[in-house]
């Protein structure tokens, strides 16, 4: 099983002085590891039992903390020689204690003790229920760098709760390699206290599959997705990172800051006196499809399907127009970046984050919105209440939520998920060799398609002129319009185009919505199973790439290969 | 060889009322038809022997006039069937008059009586040397619809002379078919004299080498190509549509109109006393790489090597400048699009033309340039002297050369070019039923790279560490940079990140420039031949597609499928 966690994980930093170095969050905020069921598993359940829907995955949010010291001590140290992954597993199988447990004959400590322990010169400990432990060895030489751990003396309970994926077996008898002493009881049930930080988050529609529960992460079925053009907000997908703030519109404003703009708080009501805009824009996890990478080798992240993906109306200010009118001036200001934070906070009250390049920001054709309304009516809880940013034509990510700051910059946001996620790489490289501060963090997204009509595996009708139908939707980033869908039976011998039926007429440069696709495609009489392909050509005349053998990249993003889906023929 | 020739040619029209109909010019003007030799028969030969570098290829320009008729003729016309395409060549080489002499006992005509030979109602005359042809059967039945001739009526000499793919015995002896009359011997050695329409283009460089010479079109080696960021002007490639037009400066201007502008007229002086800007742009022929494409299946155009393209300083007038001087307002004005139109004209009198949407036009981060200076000095004549478009980040077919007019329209261009020529297709699309009203016209173009160094079939050296060096460029259109280019020595098992080592620092949607690569990639002991690919990401992410098979289109445009180079190694 090791190998499904790798040891190396995503971290985001915090300038800690008390460190003599930066301390990190050590985790993958985006998204839970799905190793025992997949996107078609999910699907498949849901459409057997519509009850079931809201089926309990494994939960939890990516490879974190421990699965990176589990992953690396074993595999890395040179004083343990490990080699094999099932002899790894015997050994942690081996552990009989209970993990964070008393054990006796070790030394107690306070939590007052633990917390002096959080540098390099005094060792890094971390506690447990009632386990103290020594991390340090692995902090020293962890292969990501200054990947130092958001929880160094404090307890591991808070991270816990956020990151669900850390309660298994195998990760707490790991822990307990690192014992060193016993936390006094009292402390260690204050500790165990906290309470479940998605408590508060909202009910949700049953159109919704999740591909996790804590964060929220779910999508539609396809079938469903592309009933309207505009997607309904109750099914329009979810991807949180965070659980859901809860916002007092009383307290609530939107801080403003930078270089050559005067530092502005607005409240919501202050920005719905401003001009209102409405566009239509397609809004995309960069994560989309990712089921489907996965079937080549596995990746890291949420296993989604085809409709990690949704058009809908959205209304607000232009971010152009407000940073005009604090004064920002394009030809004399510095600032390369708009960075956006969000109210969705980490244990450590680190914000979610994300940003865009200012040209995007202050193009009044770029269309970036700060968003108070979604399909007409107040934006939900799940999609950013009260505010959010929509960035047409750029990356889910970055059309941050629940919308707490801006920030002018010449940096790109430092959040974690702007410089340690949402990067493409070359296929050949590992988590150990990624160069993440030398990727592009993904704005503008490429040219996609899936076909939602039939589905993998369906028992297909074949029409009276020997054709099957099928539809879909394809999308561009950066406003450039899907000007052509082909689809084939026969692995491209013969590509029928499909008949664009609904779509915008908004010109290149600023076609932010989807096109919603149909195509009669023709079967030969003798065959009983076919695969369907689609492919989308976008106004740059750039085509998907072929297959995901060479876009594969660690992350599991950009999944925009053909979409491939086999199908039985039923005559 | 019928198959070669396909019986649908690409048309542009004139109103003529005579006719009662429009009036259509019937060819490709976008490029030769190389029946025999291919890009790299070429490039070996310009390899073999430097003084033979101009070879004379399979001079001419297009499918056009009379082979579109030899190939609907007999493979259309009920009254012929003809079996097979051997059967046709035979009876074509059958014929063993000299085309174009005299035959007793036909009657003689004078140009007077041919030129009413030009409607429908009095049949469709044409002339060639001392024969007189009737063409009407083919013209009232011509699968392109309304595409007459331009030449009815009048002779066919001129035509020829722009079109030097005619003189060919197929051609000439087909045209026989259709013979009726002769014509006055003093009348047709008077159409016989008319001069070489390409006797004033310049003389050019033999880095050059001619893919065609009449128009001229020519590429230089990979190899050299790469030898600098900003290619020298000797030897940036040359793609001409028609004759260079001989510019008599104090004749000189450029007419601008359109609807909420002040028609203004601009000579090169006035031009130069407008502010200069100067920027350094990548400017790619569409057909680029077509030689590969036309191995999956053969293509209409130029079979261009991987060097129609090149980077260069451009200096002139912002065009977004100059419209907002003479009046015009983006939030007023109704145009869509701008037409520019060239100097260079076809037998009719008509310029070629292109344009470009007005949103690229009037935007001054969109860097389009009248450019009157390419890499500090003035323009050549072969690059467009005085006066040419650079439209940054579009394919090269809209930045027109010895600009002549502007003007501003909802309508695209109306040029052949930008109606006829210049779009993809799906790969099942034929000449026949390509909707070219409906395909979108080639303006910014997708994500491409090129292996320069080594070519196809090389003879290489394996360093020390195993591995080969390997170098070349990669581009995209609409500004957006390179952030990757991946090569593989083996099929995609390991791809191999190449070093960007001359790249441009401009931001995202207005970098302009390419970028050259340099990678060194392992190779297996054992093998003596390797196929290297390689591959280029933009920052939209989009990547190039696998192959050629599912790209591949009539017109052989936008071949920017990965690149493949077989080489053998030595050690």
């Amino acid at each position: 099983m090791l190998k499904r966690f790798p040891g190396r994980v995503g971290i985001w930093c915090l300038k800690r002085p008390e460190l003599r170095r930066t301390k990190c969050a050590l985790y993958s905020a985006s998204g839970a590891y799905l190793s025992d069921r997949s996107y078609h598993e999910r699907r498949e359940n849901s459409n057997e039992n519509f009850s079931k829907r809201r089926v309990v995955g494994v939960v939890g949010v990516g490879a974190s903390f421990l699965l990176g010291i589990y992953g690396y001590r074993y595999l890395k140290d040179d004083r343990r020689q490990v080699s094999s992954t099932e002899e790894l597993d015997e050994e942690v199988a081996s552990y009989s204690g209970k993990p964070g447990g008393r054990i006796d004959g070790l030394p107690t400590y306070k939590m007052a003790d633990v917390a002096k322990h959080s540098s390099a010169e005094k060792r890094l400990w971390v506690t447990y229920k009632e386990g103290v432990y020594d991390i340090t060895d692995f902090v020293d030489s962890h292969p990501g760098g200054d990947a130092i751990l958001m929880a160094v003396g404090s307890a591991l309970e808070p991270f816990w709760n956020l990151y669900a994926v850390h309660k298994t077996p195998q990760v707490t008898k790991l822990l307990e390699q690192y014992r060193i002493g016993n936390l006094d009881p009292a402390e260690a049930k204050e500790n165990a206290e906290g309470h479940d930080p998605y408590h508060a988050d909202p009910s949700r529609d049953p159109e919704l599959v999740p591909s996790n529960k804590k964060p929220f992460n779910a999508e539609p079925l396809p079938e469903r997705l592309i009933e309207n053009y505009i997607t309904p907000t109750e099914y329009f997908y979810v991807r949180n990172h965070l659980p859901v703030p809860v916002v007092d519109l009383s307290n609530y404003a939107i801080e403003i800051e930078g270089p050559g703009i005067k530092s502005t708080s607005l409240t919501l009501e202050e920005l719905k006196k401003m001009p209102k805009h409405t566009i239509t824009a397609t809004v995309m996890c960069a994560g989309n499809r990712r089921s489907e990478m996965s079937q080549v080798k596995e990746v890291k992240g949420l296993y989604w399907g085809p409709s990690a993906i949704g058009n809908a109306t959205w209304s607000g200010v232009k971010l152009s127009e407000l940073l005009e009118k604090i004064g920002f001036d394009e030809s004399t200001n510095e600032a390369l970046h708009v960075q956006f934070e969000g109210l969705d906070l980490t244990p450590e009250s680190n914000p979610y984050g994300g940003s865009i390049p200012i040209e995007k920001a202050v193009d009044p054709k770029g269309d970036v919105i700060l968003a108070y309304e979604m399909n007409g009516k107040p934006l939900t809880r799940d999609h950013g209440y009260p505010v959010r940013v929509i960035a047409p034509g750029i990356v889910g990510a970055r059309c941050v939520k629940w919308l707490n700051r801006i920030v002018l910059s010449k940096e790109e946001s430092p959040a974690f998920w702007q410089r340690r996620d949402y990067k493409g790489f070359s296929p050949n490289v590992t988590a150990e060799t990624a160069k993440w501060d030398e990727a592009a963090a993904i704005e503008e997204l490429p040219v996609i398609s899936a076909i939602c009509v039939p589905s993998k595996h369906d028992h297909v009708h074949v029409n009276d002129d020997s054709t099957v139908t099928v539809r879909g939707y394809a999308w561009s980033g950066g406003g450039r319009p899907i000007i052509r869908v082909d689809v084939t039976s026969d692995g491209g011998d013969r590509w029928v185009e499909a008949e664009l039926v609904e779509k915008s007429d908004a010109r290149p440069g600023r076609h932010w919505s989807w096109t919603l696709w149909e195509v009669k495609v023709p079967v030969t009489a003798s065959q009983n199973q076919v695969e369907l392909w689609a492919k989308a050509v976008d106004s740059s005349y750039n085509v998907q790439p072929e297959s995901f053998k060479h876009i594969w990249n660690i992350r599991g993003v950009l999944n925009n290969a053909y979409h491939r889906v086999p199908i039985n023929l039923v005559r």
